[in-house]
This record gives C-alpha cells, sequence and structure tokens, in this order.
C-alpha cells in the first residue's frame, strides 16, 4: 500500500500513518464490471441514486465521486490527478475490463472481500475473479431477497418454501460468512419486523403468474429472511439510508430497526452505509451490544467531503463496533476510490486530534486497525488462514 | 466586487478567490423594506422564525445573524467591523431606506435578481426598484399561492377558478422566469401531489364569506398552482425546511416531495433553502434529473458557520443542480450579507480542498462559476442581455 | 479553574481563554456514585444508551468518552495523560468514591450545581454533598415524573391526586429552581400536550396494585406535570434526543414540542441535550421567545468530536437561549469531563472565529459567559448569593 492517501496533508503522525496503510477488509462490496461500458453508462454508475439518464447538461464527472476519481484514479492510469474527464474518459476507454480492474484493485490495499453475490450477476465479476485481479482473497455475503427470488424462479412455493429455504441457507458454504437484507429497497424498514410463521411466508409465496423475473418484495418474506439467517448464526447485513431511488429514504431510516434489534440478538447486525442517518446508527451502535455500522457508498459519494462523514462516523459508536466497507459496484474505480478516501478521512481526522493532544498516536493507530481489519475479522469469523475458505 | 469576503483567511488559491468574486444570480430574493423600521421591528427581522416580539431579556444582535451584520455591513457604513450593536443602530437609524439599499445593494456583487415578488407587496420594494439600486437587473418569481388569494380576492370561484388561474399564468410577462410554493407554510408538504381536477379545484375555490384578506391554505388549490406552474413550462421552487414559526418543521422535509418529484418531470424543480434537511435534498438532486437546491434563508442566519452549511451542501448534489441565493427580505443587509457568506463559505471550504490537493484550482474556480450564476442561467433560461427581460 | 483545556490548541484570543476559564453553572446535573463499583459497573455507566452488560469482545473504554476519561481525567489521579485503561482502572479502584469525588470535582470549574434531584436516590450523592465536595452551591431540579411516582408510592390517587400535585410543588423549598420531564422516556414526546383536567389525571392515576415501585408513563399524568411545574412558576426541562436505549429516539424528536410550546409560553422551557437533533432544537429556540437549549451529555459521549458538536449549537438558537450542562451521572469523571470538553470545544470553536476575523475577541468572551453562567442565572432566577437558596 502506497501512502498516496497523505499526499497534502500534513502532520499526520507516523504510527497512525503506518496503521492506516495497512491491508483493510472491504466487508460488504460488488463485483466489477465484466462488460465494456460506454460514457453513458460509466457515468451512470457514478450516480447510486437516479433512474434517470444523466441530463444533457451536465456530466456526472462533474460531482464528489467524479472529481475523487479524476484526482485519485487517474494516477493509477499514468494521467496526472485530476485530469480533464475527457481525457480520463478517453484513456479508460482503451482498456479492457481486466486491465482495469488490474489497474485499480490492488492499489486498494484491500486483503480481503466480502462480497454480496447476489446482485446483477450477469454484469459483475464473481468473488473470486474481484480477489484474484486484486492480489487478495474473497468471502460471500448471501443476499436474501436474492435466495428467496431463486426458490420462486425455481416455481417453489407454498407451504414447504420456508423449509426449502432454510435448506439453502444450511447448505451454503464456508465462504459465505453473512447475509443481507435490501429491505430498504423492497418495502422499506417500517414493516412488522416480528418472526412470521412457516404458513404466513407460505402463503406470501404463493405460486405466481409465469414471470420469468420475480421482484421479491413483500415484507414477511423479507423479515422472514433476516430471522432465518439469523437462525443459521450468519451475522445479518442491512442496508440503511442512502440509495437508489427506487428507495424511501424516509423508510430507510435505522431507527425503525429498533424492533428487530430488541427481537433478534444472537447475530452481530451490521448497519450499512447509513448516510444521512449516521449518526442515529451509531446511536444504536451504542445502544445494543450487537449492532455494528459502517459509512461505505456514501465515503465514495461524497469524495472530499468523505473527512466530514468518517469524523461524524467516530461519535457514539464505540470503536469495536465499526467497519470498513466501499460498497464499490461496477467500476473498480470505486473499489480503490473507497479505501483511499476511508483512509485519507481517517488520516486527517486522526492525525489533528493527536497534534493537538486529544488523543495519543497509540490509540489512534489502534482505532485505524480496529475499524479497517480487526472488527470484521472478529463478526465475520475470518480465519487467519483465509484461503481455506474464501469464494 | 471586493475581496472582502477573503479577510482574514489565507491560502486561497487565486484563480477561486477571482471566480468567487465574479457577480452572482440571486435566484431567489424579496425586496427591500421600503419604510422606516424602529429598532424592534429591525431586530425581528433578524429572526426568521418567530411571532413573538424578540425578549425584553435579549437583543437580536445577539445571535449568528447579528454578528454578522455588524461584521459585514458595518463597513458599509464606515463603521468598524463588530461595531457595537447600539452604535449600528444609531448609524442605521439616521439613513432612509433608499440610502441604506444603496449602501448595502450594489457591494452585494450581484448582477441580476430573481424577486418573489408576491409577499408583502405593501411594506418591500418592486424588483425594478431593487435592481435600480443595487445595479443590476431584476427578473420574477411567481407565488402561485398569491396569485390564487389574488383570484379569490377578486371574486373568482367555483367551476372557472381553475381556468382562470391558468389564463393568468400564460399571461405572465417575460420577467416572470420561475414560479414558487410556499406550501411548507400554508399545509405542508405531506399532501397529495397528484394532479386535481379542474372540477375539484372549483369546489376547493368556494366562494369565501366577505373578508378582504384571504389566506391559502388548501392543499388542493395548492397542489394545483404546482401543476399548472408546471404545465406552462416554468421551473418550480418549493420552500423546504426553516422558515417561520407558521410552518411546521416536520411537514418541511423534502422527502415528502418524493412523489411530485416523480409525478412532474418537465421543469426544473428547485429545493429552496432546505436546513436542516440539506443532505437529503442533495439526495434528491442526485436522485432526479431535475431537481435543484440552494441554502439560501439558512447561510445568513448561521452567519459564520454558514461555513459548515455551504460544505455540507457541497455532498451529493451534483454540481450543476446547485444555485446560489440569500433569501434575503426587508433589510438590505441580507441581500449583501448572503453574497458575502456564501462567497467566504466557498473560499474557506474550496481554498482548502485546493490546498491539500483534493480539488484542482481550475475545478474549483469552475464549480464556483457553475453555483454563483451558470446553473441558474441555464435554469431560468435567462438571457445574456438581461434588461429585455427584466422587471 | 487551570487553563488545561487549552492544551495543545493554539490561537486563543486571551480574553476569550480567560472568560472560559471562568466558574460555571451546570444547570442539569445529577450526583456523583456514593458506592464502589467494579469494573463493569464503571464500564456500564461510560453507555448511557445501553441495557446490555458491555460486550466480552470489547470495552468501552474503546469509546469517545472512554478516551476522553483516560486524557482529562487520569492527570487528576496523578496518571500521565492517555494512560491505559487497565491502568486507570487500577488507580481508580484504589479510591473511595469520596476521594474520587474530590479529585475530579474541583477540577470542574462549576460554581453552580442544578441537580436532578429525583433519579437514582439510593445510588448517587445528594445535591449538597455535591455541592460541598465541588467547593461550589447547588440548587434543585425537581423531577416531575419522580413526584408523581411518590405520591403513587404514597396510596394517593384518584379525584385528590391533581391537587396533592399542585400542593408539593407549591410546598418546595427555595432551593427547587426547576422541573424536568423524562417523558421521552415514558411515552415519547408525541402525545397530547394540552393541559388535561383534574377528573383525566385522577382517573390515569387510579389505584395501583400493590407493586412497590412505580414507574409512570401515563402521558395523562405527564403532560400535567409540565403544567403543574409552568403554573407554579418553575422553568420547565425538558429531555431530548440520546438517552438510555428504553428512549424511543423517533419520538425524542424535539419538534413534536411544538404544540406545548405554542401551550405554555409563561415560563422558560429548556430542551435538554437535544443530539442528534440539536439543529431543530435550535430552531425552536429562535422561533419561540421562551425556548432554551444545551448540548450536555452528548458533549461527554463524543468526546473530542465534541468540537463539533458545541460549534453544530452555535447556529440558529440566539446566544441569549442557550446553556451549559454536563448531564454527568454516577461517575465524577463526567461532572468534570462535561466542563473541560465544554470550554475546549468553545476554545477551538470561538478561537478560530476570532483569528480569522469573524467575530471580535470581545464578543466571544461575551458569548462564552452568557453561554457558561449568565443566562442560567437569569433563567433560574439564581441569586449572586448562593448559598441563601442552595440545598
Amino acid at each position: 500500500m502506497s501512502a498516496a492517501f497523505l499526499e497534502g496533508l500534513s502532520g499526520v503522525d507516523d504510527d497512525v500513518a503506518a496503521a492506516l496503510a495497512e491491508p483493510l477488509i472491504d466487508h460488504h462490496v460488488h463485483g466489477c464490471f465484466t462488460g465494456e461500458l460506454d460514457r453513458a453508462g460509466f457515468e451512470e454508475s457514478l450516480n447510486e441514486a437516479t433512474a434517470d439518464p444523466i441530463p444533457a447538461f451536465m456530466t456526472q464527472f462533474d460531482s464528489q465521486l467524479g472529481f475523487a476519481v479524476r484526482r485519485w484514479c487517474a494516477p493509477q492510469l499514468d494521467l496526472p490527478p485530476a485530469v480533464d474527464a475527457d481525457e480520463y474518459w478517453h484513456r479508460r476507454s482503451t482498456m479492457t475490463p481486466e486491465l482495469l480492474a488490474r489497474a485499480m484493485l490492488p492499489a486498494a490495499g484491500v486483503s480481503t472481500w466480502l462480497v454480496d453475490s447476489g446482485f446483477w450477476t450477469d454484469r459483475l465479476c464473481p468473488p473470486r475473479q474481484l480477489a484474484h485481479w486484486a492480489g487478495g482473497v474473497a468471502g460471500e455475503v448471501l443476499r436474501l431477497e436474492s435466495l428467496a427470488e431463486t426458490l420462486l424462479a425455481e416455481g417453489i412455493s407454498g407451504p414447504s418454501w420456508a423449509q426449502e429455504f432454510r435448506a439453502r441457507l444450511a447448505a451454503a458454504g464456508p465462504a459465505v460468512v453473512a447475509a443481507k437484507t435490501v429491505a430498504a429497497y423492497r418495502c422499506g424498514l417500517d414493516i412488522d419486523w416480528s418472526r412470521p410463521s412457516d404458513a404466513a411466508v407460505g402463503r406470501a409465496a404463493a405460486p405466481l403468474p409465469g414471470s420469468p423475473t420475480v421482484r421479491v418484495d413483500d415484507p414477511t418474506i423479507i423479515a422472514f429472511g433476516v430471522h432465518a439467517a439469523a437462525d443459521a448464526g450468519l451475522p445479518v447485513q442491512i442496508h440503511v439510508g442512502l440509495g437508489d431511488r427506487d428507495l424511501d429514504l424516509r423508510t430507510a431510516d435505522p431507527l425503525l430497526l429498533v424492533p428487530l434489534l430488541h427481537a433478534r440478538r444472537t447475530v452481530p447486525i451490521v448497519l450499512l452505509h447509513c448516510y444521512p442517518y449516521h449518526r442515529a446508527a451509531g446511536y444504536l451502535a451504542q445502544a445494543f451490544g450487537h449492532v455494528y455500522l459502517d459509512v461505505g457508498l456514501a465515503i465514495n459519494h461524497l469524495g472530499v467531503r468523505s473527512v466530514e462523514l468518517v469524523a461524524e462516523s467516530l461519535e457514539l459508536a464505540p470503536f469495536a463496533k465499526q467497519l470498513y466497507s466501499s460498497d464499490a459496484c461496477g467500476p473498480p474505480e470505486l473499489h480503490l476510490l473507497g479505501a483511499v478516501l476511508w483512509r485519507r478521512g481517517m488520516a486527517r481526522t486522526l492525525g489533528r486530534w493527536v497534534r493537538e493532544g486529544d488523543w495519543s498516536a497509540t490509540d489512534a493507530a489502534r482505532v485505524a486497525r480496529m475499524i479497517g481489519a480487526d472488527n470484521a475479522r472478529r463478526v465475520y469469523r475470518l480465519p487467519a488462514d483465509g484461503p481455506s475458505w474464501a469464494a
């Protein structure tokens, strides 16, 4: 890991810088695109929230994320920092997906990628491929709604549905280290989080009209999935806060999860991303011994402003309850950026606290290691010998 | 434009400073007071939120806005920065409204004022007068609730009401560049935003008991106004977030507008002011190609803290989707302050990003120009030869 | 008051530093523990939110509050700043509660403590004891729910209940300078805040099954208590925002209090703590002439991040409407820390504003005195000769 993330900063303690340069565990990420993109497709992948084409009067490069791509990813393509968007795009468009991935991923300094393997499976590389390109190892995060959709697409429905769902969870290999729900996208978080009976699940999973594509948004099926994953002993990741426009941000508020947090206390529950509700999420991570959070995704979208987001995430949540993720999805720039921006945000924040005597350098370095990797290793029970379980 | 806004700051790149010194378009503002004020009246005009008199135990000068007035407006009256409140008031009270306006407005460095011409028409100068004093040009923002009240006051009601409302919109002159709704003040944003039928509008606009004053707060009439303005091709400004105490801040949350944003996509929709919901507003500006925002009004009320507000506004919203406004209303100090504080907030924020290598100076200067004027020129289709359309 | 709070900071104006070093009024605080603690008990007292034991995989020392204890309290025990948690605990565990209190409390530089005397009366020292150890004076804040519980425990119920409640309030001694409600913990703030009739209160205060402990959570009784306190002329403190896990943070939003703020305007209403709703609370303090706020409790829990919280609290609320509190409860470290962190946050914030020319040093020093003591003296009508009324 080069110390590019320190460029332009002064007064960051050496021990803190060294701790931040150590390999990260990206505990929630997606694969890279495997196919070519046109410029419109690339720009759309820089805007998590929109379902629209980028308006003709603008370029999505003119955003914090776009500026951060030009600043931090251009040097990986042998271009100067903050190179023109057109020039960046031109260089990028000459490269294959693999070349791009190989240019970006190793520079992220990530040793372990925990990959949501149930999204855009036709467009994104599988976990093993991501790890191979990056020079690390990968584990898998099982997306509960995708498993539910698989069962429905296979024609399973009715009374045996719940049983079969549990069987699939039980049969997941050792590389599956967590489950994830996108309830926020499908039905919102303001649902009945009590455990549904198998009979109720069976009724919700009624035979479908013969559509080849299924989109699960039934709260009974979704709540069931979370309980089944927790029963199977899997840590449960929950998407919270910002996301695409399908999501109603008002019902992506983590405070809506309180009934679930009370009901399910046997496995870690990890609140993903959280912006702009990261302060409320920090409160929950303090209030519940089994609740964790990250501020991934938003780190990338905030670009240079992620410094303040990272600092705001270091408020109520105990340091053992925080994790690093990029939530990168698609362009491998995002896998790199998440790591650069998190490290830079931590360096600026911790650097100042040490410099002004509020924190010791030893503590700052230790917290950097906890959030960067140690906490994830404990939450997901990752063996030191990653490859034995890796996807 | 003098560079007063840079006083006391160091390390702001010259190109960035120069870009920030260029003339602004204040895309949402009101007129100046045309009559004399006593001190109580002046102090009340420094408190947007209250309907109470300022309590006897305090002065509203003891607020961020009051401190900012003393800091940045005193020099326009040949007083030292941060002069005593009593001395400031004394000097100010010797001046006519016109002298005050001429002391403050030109110093704002604003070339174009888009003026809400439907509020306090008996107390505030009209757009043309504001522009004349300031040495710029003015366009008009048509306040939809005021138009509705005009129709009702004229005795129009029932079935023909909707038709007449549309006719008035169609007859608006070329100086009318946008419409505005204060739904947040009248009925809150948590209403049915679907298009009401003319019949429903006619029922809502039933004959009134013969009161000379009318306050429209009917959600059917208000939703109709927004649809009619959009049908007429006018950009729609929507008051969001902080405002006076009549407003229930809980129902001034921009996330309540999502149904409207989905339904009306043919004209720009501009979320005004937004504090403390500016991060959620930024999310909407990213999610919807036709949605814009500003953080006016709050900039003035936060005084020196507007630096952080301006920085927070530079998060999710693409840079082509952000605008400058003061929302100044009444004392011409507010028209000046909005411009000084926005420039100062941008200078401190962009200055640091450039200094630490996160942004290039070229990009920073370009974004300053976009938000300061270029975006507004595009959104409101302002001709280069302003005077031909100006009020 | 030593200037420990300035350590590591540079460029803080001398007058501002001197103003911040003056004695504070801690307008909302609890007593110190009178008994010994084991380490688990101590760590739990560093986590306001949780009802769980601290998980085995972590220590609550690894939090902003824990780091702040080690940084700022260790020197009071003749240990170096940021000493190891084990070493800190070891030294602390050799000391009696009184020795600890005498090590911490005087260093807080607080002249007057206004103590909630109705919570954990078996575990916390009474106001007079706190003041004695600290070398200051104490007033009392009457906890309305505790008074209600006392009446119920005495077997009072039914029609005479309201009358008796009023009689007890009227009989409160001169040391009782305010009342406080913990409605947020009991029923949430989203209740009917209109004044209940005595008959309705009597029905709510029906004879209880013979439980020795009573927990009042009936909204009629709670709303009645607030009205009765206001009728008695007592300022009313209202817990808002973060607190323990019993509290549903969604119903601890101060915007839910608007109906009460409209209805009761004859006494000061003080919003306590407020995080993460402190910006909305600032809006209310601007909107209502009788509304105040503090950001206590959160200051301690945010540790070094309290700098930003303090700065954020200096936005909409006029400076005459802000107060200092620690909300310390239990370990006397918390009574000290609140004062150190508030002073440090103010020093960093005001220091910068003065340095960059946004505020004058005179203004900054004056605002420090207003928030630190002067406002509280006015709100609670504290006589200059404290001891005559002190508990």
